[in-house]
């Protein structure tokens, strides 16, 4: 019976899990590690930033999702694989696989740029839950004595949709507080332009974005690269200083230590179409582990890698690996898609691409009250989904 | 009994006068001093100059306002105030106050470029109502020999709107003249670009006003100061000749001779944010007389002081002297805000804020047909209720 | 009787010689002279490149539709005109006239950058039939192999038009065909920025452009020249170079050669606002072939002069030359405007401008997909009238 272990329980863990057991079955022994054991909700982690959401309502145990479904779960963080005898290490255990699925996401870079990050540094960020809750009790203090906020994206930063997810609803939020007047909100970009979101624009989204944030009166500086950060102030690389009683910036990302030396210099996985390591040919990886060229834009960016993009990879992984250990040719595969709805505070976004870089086939950029509430019915929906084991609509 | 002195018969001077006699009743002597022997409703100088009203419907005899109300009006100019000793002068006479509320509005600083101006050089204004009985002449005489216009607003400016309403007008009334197409019209301001009406912008207002600007063929030379004009052409500092047969533009404001020793560099009055001099603790000041510090642009500009503006000042001021004089802690102030209704000829834009400047708690930007309707309609109800002396609502 | 003899057989051609025999009947001995046999609905000729059409559908045969009226066809090409005898020269013959109307439309100057055009270049044209024709040959080969798509107006251009149709068209077939995102298409334009149209934009025509550009990930370089092309690149002025695997553009025009000597210096033949040539008071030029002053543009471009604006230059100078055959007065006239629909694909763009350059008295710019259903009605009902002989609304 073929073993596959699978690293990472998110999106891409979970999905690749789920789908292998859908459909191998008996045929494999899965098992799943993973560092924390709760599976987390990532896109609404910036409404726990806000309090809009406590963690209770985003997280589920992975064990008690996994196991009913026959899937093994180790709460361990893997430190280490050796490809050339395919084994995992922990720090406890040796872990044999004959196929091995890399869907741990990112390391944060937090160490690109000096003061960056909430470990050491001076700005909070929203990409991890225990970040978030960091964020909520930064802005509990910011509340009692408002001024400044700088919201942004480093230069290498990939995924700056929840940036600019943070940024309207803090405008929204400040609204609702009837403070907005007292809180000046600069939006800091690597993107050579606001709308670009690390995928060269969506439609009009440029105009959309700059008209959103005229209108919200968020001052912007695109093209631009940060400096340092120092406790109260960013500076940028043309010497632009900006106070700040709050700052929320996003880091570069990295592959994760255990599978660095699988990856690229940047220690992302390099994979084939069917998302297969392209030297060690019992290793996959899928989500933001796997490599993607980066952007070329002035101050360099990368290419986001949502959840909807880690899930189409996790399924086509699993194809693989399921059609491999079944005896039948590889699966063709299609460029993934992509399709979020990023909120805005008081309104959302629903954004289509197909292919995710231009020229796209399919693209679609609307915003609408109604993206927001579907936003919403849609965290309810995938969590309940999960906790029955379903990747596909039930 | 406390004696108040009141200098202006505008928006600022009358909405003080009716405070303080609301609130003080009996408890205060109001004098009113102005120049001028009437109130002119300002908003409405644009149609005077091209026979959308006549003078007589946009005027109200002063003395017949205030006398009813139990305020004194003395028509003749404040020639100098003795702020140690509490006096203003007139030509005729000394009067001594225990408050004086300076509102004056500003004085017309046609000096700032050579030939600006319908005094001794060679452009029409709108900023008074002599001003604008003259433009009308000169659109009577441009009329028998169309050509191009130039419109638009030199370094220094302040007050925005009038200019983008005369230009749309412009444009409105040629038009319906069917002589559009012989009148290449150009609109020449300070401001970092269109739209931002001194106020750094209001929503998508840049969008909003460049988009109307192209829609009806008017050129934008934008951020850039007037180097000089000549009888028919106006030079740019970049060294560009317009040529004209009929220019409007508007002039750099200051504070007026008889306080300018009172206020900052260019003659307006600093005040607390009771409206209270910062020196003289017995002297306030509200509206255009009052300083406010100016936008932070490449070509200079000034924050403009609406009629509503004005208006919130006075009776944060009269609230103010009225509380200490029943011996009442000072009010507590917010910035104040703004709503006013752009004409656009055929259309018109509602723009309200609140602050004034962003960051903004309250903003809108809108424009439609309806607005036009509702600024006719409020000119004739603000006449109604001043001649009854109401500054509330009824 | 007067002998008129006509050079042109399409729009100019056409209309002139229908309204001559409407105003004059049998005062007048009308000869049309033109190389092909054939009236070709130009405004279709892009339908043409993508199958949309077939050439049949939008033909007419001069002989047939002139016969009936009494206007004889002479199927030769012009190589000579003798302006000073009054003698239009064929191949086979010498034609002697008492006015002559200038109706031929363009030399298309592919030479006007090296490697330009279908005839011994690398880029495919729309601008005649035959051209159309090929250029759906090319586009079939091009579906085999997909990969870049170059389109554009070199510098001189004065036609943008059918270049913004044709690229709007060609995103809407990919996408029909489900391989858009195989297809790289970038736009290249000597105008300034998009929405220029030669014309200076109409409305936001420049904001709309620029949003339909991205909305359909069309990748813009505006205000740039050519250089050169070689088979399977373009070289910008500025060294950029653009593989393609299909190249479409528009060249200058250029006055024919048989009326080049009495042209200006392009062969466009000077007229005054009666459509008279300034120097032979008995010679007339309407449409592409007469002059209008090119834009004053970074990037030298054109004035277009479409079918609408040539018919009504056709009716001017129709009405100029009967009424000095008849004895009258000449015809006062006004500037020319331009209705046109812009075809994009999947939708259309109704403009109208009214004189055609700014300022303009009238000006629409309107997209929905209702315009394209008028288009296909109204390419239908020209055919038709014009088979009837037609020129004013029946």
């Amino acid at each position: 019976m073929a073993k596959i272990v699978i690293l990472g329980g998110s999106f891409g863990g979970i999905t690749s899990a789920f789908e292998l057991k859908r459909l191998l079955g008996g045929k494999a022994d899965i098992t799943l590690l993973c560092d924390m054991d709760k599976f987390v909700f990532i896109p609404s982690l910036p409404w726990i930033s806000f309090g809009w959401r406590r963690p209770e309502d985003i997280t589920l145990s992975l064990d008690s999702i996994l196991r009913p479904k026959g899937i093994k779960f180790i709460h361990e963080e893997a430190v280490g694989v050796d490809a050339d005898s395919s084994k995992v290490m922990t720090k406890t255990q040796e872990i044999h696989y004959d196929y091995l699925v890399i869907a741990t996401g990112p390391a944060l870079a937090f160490s690109a740029v000096p003061g960056l990050g909430p470990e050491g540094g001076h700005t909070e960020c929203i990409f991890t839950l225990d970040q978030a809750i960091r964020t909520k009790k930064a802005w509990d203090r910011f509340l009692e004595n408002p001024g400044p906020i700088v919201v942004g994206s480093v230069q290498g930063v990939s995924c700056f949709g929840p940036v600019y997810e943070y940024a309207c609803e803090l405008d929204t939020e400040l609204r609702r507080k009837k403070i907005r007047h007292k809180v000046p909100i600069t939006f800091v970009t690597s993107e050579p332009y606001i709308g670009h979101f690390g995928i060269g624009g969506l439609k009009y989204s440029r105009r959309m974005m700059e008209d959103e944030f005229a209108s919200r009166d968020i001052n912007v500086i695109a093209n631009q690269a940060v400096e340092e950060f120092t406790p109260d102030e960013v500076k940028l690389k043309d010497e632009t200083k900006l106070p700040f009683k709050l700052a929320m910036f996003a880091p570069p990302m990295a592959g994760v230590k255990a599978v660095f030396h699988l990856g690229n210099p940047k220690g992302f996985i390099p994979v084939d179409s069917n998302y297969r390591h392209k030297d060690y040919k019992n290793i996959f990886s899928v989500g933001v582990a796997m490599a993607i060229p980066p952007n070329d834009t002035p101050i360099p960016t990368g290419v986001p890698k949502t959840g909807y993009m880690t899930e189409e990879m996790a399924k086509y992984a699993a194809l693989s690996i399921a059609a491999e250990i079944e005896g039948r040719p590889p699966v063709k595969t299609e460029p993934v898609g992509a399709i979020c709805i990023m909120d805005m505070g008081n309104t959302a976004a629903l954004m289509k691409a197909r292919p995710v870089l231009p020229p796209r086939q399919e693209a679609v950029m609307k915003s609408s009250i109604a993206f927001k509430w579907m936003k919403q019915g849609f965290e309810k929906y995938y969590l309940w989904k999960i906790k029955r084991g379903l990747t596909q609509l039930p």
